[in-house]
């Protein structure tokens, strides 16, 4: 199944799109997904549907694997991301993509096989199971790409024989 | 110019369309969109949208006035607010329908008169104003027509020879 992880914000969406079939994953396609500063904010929202269409049309992915959103320190932040967040939610709906949430924790114990694992511990073992020559630049896209192998984790028993 | 006032939630929508010309208010239609709790919460923003949209086909409006969003001290129900309002900003986008935010202030002053009304003395201008026989429930709805007036105050010079 190929599935796509994203990492949702305003500013950066960060997307990666893997294959996994018979424990075996292959890399698709990954990046960023970028709005610029001085767009408005509606806009940007439009912009990152736009792009999210494309990726959804071109990939068809079985599924697509999300944070759980969780609340920082920054509300005004928080609070825009979320936004943006109900907007990839809505693209996947309208194409028909199955949505899987997992929080940070089950990101980490996924990819790394422990909840406390560093963020940079997380980046390495996801560009080792993706055979990467070099983490994914920004972390948006690699945390993208580890939110994609969580699902595979996750997920991987029931769709082992497709 | 018909617009579209709207109390944004992902359990229910409020909704109030009013055709503002010569300084003159008709109502067009008002309601609200609802979604129901057991529904998972992706659905409900599809939900959201598709009737959203249908608003927007059906009675064209010229513009889309949405408060700008605040903080309150329940940040799950903010944050899920806030992807439902990023959709319903999406909506416009789609529909060409451009967007205009005003702080609950703003409200307060444009239909009141001043910034420090009461919820009930806003609801009861409104009701006047639109020529209403009583105010519009649930709240949402009455708090969506408000909004629409705000934005026929704010805007109303630039229009009045449409």
């Amino acid at each position: 199944m190929v599935i796509l992880g994203i990492d949702p914000g305003y500013a950066i969406v960060g997307y990666g799109l893997i294959k996994y079939e018979a424990n075996r994953f292959g890399v698709v396609d990954f990046g960023a997904i970028t709005t610029p500063a001085n767009m408005p904010f509606p806009d940007r929202l439009q912009s990152i549907y736009t792009d999210l269409c494309f990726l959804f049309e071109k990939h068809r992915p079985d599924a697509l694997s999300i944070e759980k959103l969780f609340f920082n320190t920054n509300q005004k932040t928080a609070i825009d991301v979320a936004q943006a967040r109900g907007v990839v939610l809505l693209t996947a709906k309208i194409n028909n993509v199955p949505i899987f949430e997992y929080t940070p924790l089950q990101v980490k114990q996924s990819v790394v096989g422990y909840g406390r694992a560093e963020k940079k511990q997380v980046q390495e073992m996801t560009r080792q199971l993706l055979g990467l020559s070099a983490v994914p630049k920004p972390d948006d896209t690699a945390d993208a790409l580890a939110m994609a192998i969580c699902h595979a984790h996750c997920s991987g028993s029931l769709f082992l024989n497709r």
